[in-house]
């Protein structure tokens, strides 16, 4: 960490700012330039905040050199993170596919779509019990009844299901739920986070509509630091100037992102675009890019879901969606 | 709402859409233009989710025409809503000032600056106990131990006190709190909302980081259709491509929602710019732009805050301000 | 194109807005819903400002229902436009790859790169010669000499070159240039866009900023409504509230906008990102996105480039990244 | 600046930056951390630009620690500039309004409007003659005719003009033009900068669409450092998520930017809101928050007005909007 001091603050000030620091364990370097002076700080700065410096009158700037995240920080865990859900595999050189529809409706909607999935090779099944939904008259999900829904159709196809958990409250219904997933809304829930890592079952943590690589890190450093390091990070678009899709979806992030820290990346083009049209072409961008494995909205019938049928592709679509993933696949060398 | 038409969609696809709308009691008007088929849909649409008509493969658009919140609508409710706290008032002719640390963190602090508060005319303590920090390692605040300080304050002061919320699980400890405030990265927690709206304290809503004044009164929606018409609406600055200042200040939402809402709309200018040397400008700029009132971050010693101290006044700053901030209430015809 | 009347607002209003829409040769359909009066235009609305309508006190709200754009418009020319420069073609069936430096820095530099370029399947060269820089004291470029460099590396190789435009007055010395490069800050430069559709060049066309899509489709029209229809689209990264990478590479609008115009869109992945170690990965989604083509910074030696080093890949990358995107073109079906 | 190298950079590397830095005249000093190794540059940095060092495979990170400006900048010129137009003064303890049509229209127009502006208190005259339209199809201005109507409003009132150039090839049009405007979407024109630099009226520099603070005053030294420093900064809305109005008013960039640099700051609230209801109210928060001036769009009879009449004021509630400024001007001890 960098301090810069301003202009004319007195050498008094300086070594009050010495003292402090070393009572917290840091050493500091001073580098005295023509304009300004800046203090380097060493050690472990991860107790120093940088806004409690900042809020000296005689600090004119504070920048951190290193990342504030540890144990989701590549740096001191180099090896990818697989995190494994009863066999099947997230991360690595694996491309996982995880796909289902927005919201679960019936059974036979839930079950067919399950079947469908899997015969396609979809790893994962997805499918929305508790929905976050803007307006309060709209539709809101099958709630518990969404849940065992989703275990008959787990019974069914042995896929394993991932579904939003919207309150710790609700964790008793998600005994069988196989990853606990946390929308962008609750990105920084941090009461929720906390709570989730204290729980053993994967983690899905979808980035928040307008939160900063570095927060989303931030927010998968707090379920690891309760004790759950089972977390899959998921894009899902972010809110930007431009409103003519959904999001922008931000796939750069992958590759990026990749270098910060160990834990897998997957993404959701259904929610970053909102446009089923779209499915096709970004779900080859996004093996191409280097994700680990996508999120993909998938409904019997679109046209009649209850929630989302703007993004959702129907099956006949999925299969040749699977089949275009599988051959970028194959040119990555992952296995789908 | 207006549906258009993709261009040669089947006439038989346009009387299936009706019918569905004539099923919810909405009646059409189809306006053909050269290019697009336009249809107008009349009645009670806050039931049609402009979703659910996208995902119909020959529609092309779906827009709006009337807003989607009904509780909090001026058009349905044209005089000012005013909360009452112990006497305080918020809305109306008055402009209120809430001021406190960031952070409770000592007996002698918050009871300190809640009389430096009082004497210079705030009518409102707040102080955070359960504070949501960014980065797990960071001061998380007392908790219940720093709500029975803010008690204590209360009593020595009888300022009503304002506190944030971050789990419903907390309530208990919020008997004696006055105002529960909804912090900005839990303004679409929709099952809090939901919880929130089922007691009868005044609730403090803060916009999300990057939420759309829309969204903000959706989720003031979901509060009263829980049964709370309490709601305080708190501008606390949006993200935006711009970061040396914190956030960006949108004065500008709050004459314009007036147009909106009969609710009462506030500003917190400190978590805004995150800057205490605009803090005096930007209070006043507060008062003209006609909000209801101002939340400002004081700390008796800001060098030495646990939490925002760079953006925390300190007590005879905070006096300057209120003077400042009386001047310009009085040319606004508002009582502080 | 869709008006919204307030509320209560009186019919002789009405019946004035209907006349002076006459006058400018469009009809009227009138929706009388519950709440609000729509109505609805019909004819050639590309004359209808919906700002002028606005101005209207009695009007609520003014919302299009087709697109501005005309000449641009996939609705009106449905076949592909394929621009063709000397033989190279960008849009149909083919991914057109440009490649070069920043800027062009010296002979022996540019001579290599082309040369490099060429070898290794790039189809045009690109190279800065006059440089727009945020500061006034960093290098501009070469300007005409450096255009003059370019001309002996086509000479040299056969490569049409690519170079940006700053200013109308400078095009005296683009008499060799192929392509005339119009860059993201000149996006909405009118009347640079005015004069460069009065000459015959095909025109790359760089997304602004944080311009959106129907914008840039609208400075497009510009050029094409003077008389040049041979326009490439280039989307380079946008401005958001991320940081961490130099812009948010917007891939989803190219799918997107191929629904909307007939004009090539490429892409510009050094820009968008700003590292140089990300241009593998985003070069493969370029092509998997279905972009017609992509434009690659490649420098000898990016470490002492005078110019955007930090996104600039050296040759040997460039040769492996034209492997990959050979692999991916071919999946695609199309001829790099 | 702060140069910050990769982990396990070899010694030899670091000491080559080292000398490449020295030639250029600046010294190092080295900070060894735990994790890194920090570089600080001590000299005059403007000419080291940050990115060619990223682009060296050793660097993680590159910081300023200084301003990029200096002809700009506060610190090296500690007074207000004062910019003088024939006896008219922006900038120290005035508070300067300049009112008047988007667009000048026909003689009766502007000479009214000139003379209802100059009777309520305005001190400049503006309006459009070279207007720049997002559509190729809309008004675009009278052009030079629309000088000789200014010039005319100019004879009959005595109020300075102030209209915006487009292209630097129209300057031949601006003898009697007393201040040049350059646009939002000019602003990183710089070849524009650059000429309207060599030449002596002053200029009204608005901020771009979604420019930096940094960005803006980069722009306002190009003007500078080519020769004119009569520069007026002019805030108008930011682009952001928000679409509810045109543009995000960033009222708080002014405190803040007033403590980095001299240059006087005004605001338009007409194009940041686009919403002629809001001017009263946001007007009132321009002087309440510092701004040297304010920049209001009027119109005799905005329902009719040719462009932009949406956010145009008529006469009279300008009347009543000055009777406001004044009021408030005066209790921040400053004439209008």
């Amino acid at each position: 960490m960098i301090v810069v001091l301003r202009r004319n603050s007195p050498l008094s000030k300086r070594e009050e700012l010495i003292l402090r620091l070393k009572a917290l364990g840091i050493t500091t370097h001073i580098s005295q330039g023509e304009q300004n002076t800046v203090i380097g700080l060493v050690g472990d700065t991860s107790k120093v905040d940088p806004d409690d410096l900042m809020a000296l009158p005689y600090v004119e700037k504070v920048q951190r050199v290193s990342e504030p995240f540890k144990l989701a920080n590549r740096q001191f865990h180099t090896a990818d993170t697989i995190v494994d859900i009863s066999g099947v595999k997230i991360g690595g050189g694996s491309f996982t596919v995880i796909a289902g529809p927005c919201s679960v409706e019936t059974e036979e909607q839930i079950v067919y779509t399950a079947k469908r999935v899997k015969a396609a090779g979809g790893k994962l099944l997805r499918g929305g019990a508790f929905k976050p939904r803007t307006s309060p008259y709209a539709f809101r999900g099958l709630k518990n009844e969404g849940i065992k829904l989703l275990e008959i159709a787990k019974k069914e196809t042995g896929l394993p299901i991932v579904t939003e958990l919207m309150s710790v409250e609700h964790l008793e219904f998600f005994d069988n739920v196989d990853v606990i997933q946390i929308g962008a809304r609750n990105m920084q829930n941090f009461e929720m986070l906390t709570e989730i890592g204290k729980q053993k079952k994967p983690v899905l943590l979808k980035r928040g509509l307008a939160n900063t690589i570095e927060e989303w890190l931030m927010s998968a450093e707090y379920i690891m630091a309760s004790g759950n390091e089972n977390v899959i990070l998921c894009e899902r678009g972010v809110r930007t100037f431009e409103t003519a899709l959904r999001n922008t979806y931000d796939l750069a992030c992958i590759p990026f992102m990749q270098s910060l820290t160990h834990l897998p990346i997957i993404a959701d083009p259904s929610h970053a675009s909102g446009k089923s049209s779209l499915i096709p072409a970004l779900s080859k961008a996004t093996v191409a890019v280097g994700a680990s494995g996508i999120m993909i909205e998938v409904h019997p019938t679109p046209e009649k879901a209850l929630c989302d049928g703007a993004q959702s592709i129907d099956c006949d679509t999925f299969d040749r969606v699977m089949t275009d993933i599988k051959k970028y696949a194959e040119i990555e060398g992952k296995t789908v």
